[in-house]
């Protein structure tokens, strides 16, 4: 299962009801931050995100609305008394600027920070564990700027108990077996093909994080099907000059990414502040692609 | 006249409804930011504090929750296309700090920012205009801490019109002497004694920022009759053992300070998240001292 809480979803400075980008993803039991704009931490208390499950940041780019959040994040959690380790994924750069600050603010951790530096042009694989995989999409933006594909891990085929129930020679000791695929041969030499004593494990789901960037169709095989797409959408159709110029995307543009890499459902944001009204961003998406929703601070984006 | 905004007044880390320290001061037609903690942008947004009108920022020491805001605000000037020179005082350090913070996020200025690091354990005079001067208060903390004291300039003295009207002999040009305080002497060769001709000066008035600092009596001097202090307390009585550990100051401390200053009025802040409740701080600090208020975001203090 995907839930992704919008934690922040607006460009460039804060404002009192525009929070910069932060979310936080809970997908098969991992629980993720991506990108820490100021004031996440607070936003993170606000929606009662649990501090402690967070194990690993993702920093999409060090501009300020994506980054500057994560140097009192960790101080805050130094004042929480975290031991466990926090593993910090970013742009090159972005550990010795973070440890600097907290050195000269004399800030306390007795935990290890572990920074994942990314320097690649290339999409790569950069964690992986027994549920989830996450994989970079190199976006183009003013700055070096990775995208991250969440992607959970195949899951164990289901017992099929009325199925097996049929075959009393079948003993508790094979289903682990049974489980990761294989066939079970009865003792009277017939072979019972894993397909009848098995159902299809659950789909595996998977969650693409796309800003900042401007408009790049060569990430659509990369994100190819994923259930969830996030993708920014800065401007509306009315300035595409601009979007061209600070290396951003349209509303219009966002849903054709999502059409072409026919994704699940597209949500979009850091929306622009000229825009005192988000909705037309969802009206302009929707002459693309249908299923369009909007980020807001709070909602939650629930895939099963 | 002063005005002091309250912009956040609680210690340690941002969270719902508790802000870390900022003050947004009014004084004699200055405007000055004191301390800047994450998320002092949004407040200043939300208290309607007019951002190009402050040319000065006064950040006491640098931990965190007094100083993580700044580099997003210096960063939010650029993107406001700011040109007026920006004056940041505060601990040696804090230059290096915020440039390469704003440097790795690319944060690009039109405006000259202008550190004035301290490091003296005295108290000086860092800024001086017409209007208004500016004294550090070196307090006692766990890291090098100053306050600020803020003193209005002498006035001139006003005409007295009335008595003026008196003597057709003096003219208009001679207003501004009068001002200045001199005597005049009539064609006649009478002197009329310039406190004839005037009336006192509105009263100057002082305010004096002390946060944080463990109970720090020298400093009584330097903040002697002061119309307002900001005092930190960031703990109550029960906890006085935390107070002198963590080097801060109880609101029993904060109180004495006050009294023994015999300062107009006395507001206290900085609270720990351990006490839900703060009322009790200005019930424990006025059994020391009468004019008690407790800060709160978006509250305004007003001495005319």
């Amino acid at each position: 299962m995907i839930n992704l809480t919008i934690l922040g979803c607006h460009s460039a400075t804060p404002r009192v009801n525009a929070f910069p980008t932060s979310q936080y993803l809970e997908i098969n039991n991992n629980h993720f931050l991506i990108d820490c704009g100021e004031g996440t931490q607070r936003q993170m208390r606000k929606y009662k995100v649990g501090f402690s499950k967070i194990n690993h940041i993702f920093i999409s780019h060090l501009h300020g609305d994506h980054f500057y959040g994560l140097v009192g994040l960790l101080s805050t959690y130094g004042m929480l008394s975290r031991e466990k380790e926090m593993h910090i994924f970013g742009p090159k750069g972005i550990k010795k600027a973070t440890l600097q600050m907290l050195k000269i603010s004399e800030s306390h951790a007795n935990f290890s920070m572990v920074f994942h530096e990314l320097s690649s042009k290339e999409s790569e694989l950069i964690y992986e564990d027994d549920r989830v995989s996450v994989r970079t999409i190199p976006l183009t933006h003013r700055v070096y700027t990775n995208g991250y594909l969440f992607t959970e891990k195949e899951k164990p085929r289901k017992l099929n108990m009325l199925n097996i129930s049929g075959y009393p020679e079948i003993d508790k000791a094979d289903y682990l077996n049974i489980k990761a695929g294989r066939d079970v041969t009865l003792p009277s030499g017939e072979v019972i093909l894993n397909t009848e004593l098995t159902i299809d494990p659950p789909k595996t789901l998977s969650y693409a994080f796309c800003s900042d960037t401007s408009y790049k169709p060569s990430i659509v095989p990369i994100i190819k099907n994923v259930d969830l797409l996030y993708h920014e959408a800065t401007f509306l159709n009315d300035r595409q000059d601009l979007a061209k110029k600070t290396k951003h995307s349209t509303s219009i543009e966002a849903a054709k990414i999502a059409k072409e890499a026919t994704v699940g459902q597209l949500v979009i944001g850091h929306y622009s502040g000229r825009y005192p009204d988000t909705s037309m961003f969802q009206k302009e998406a929707e002459t693309v692609f249908e299923n369009v929703s909007l980020a807001k601070p709070g909602v939650i984006f629930t895939v099963k």
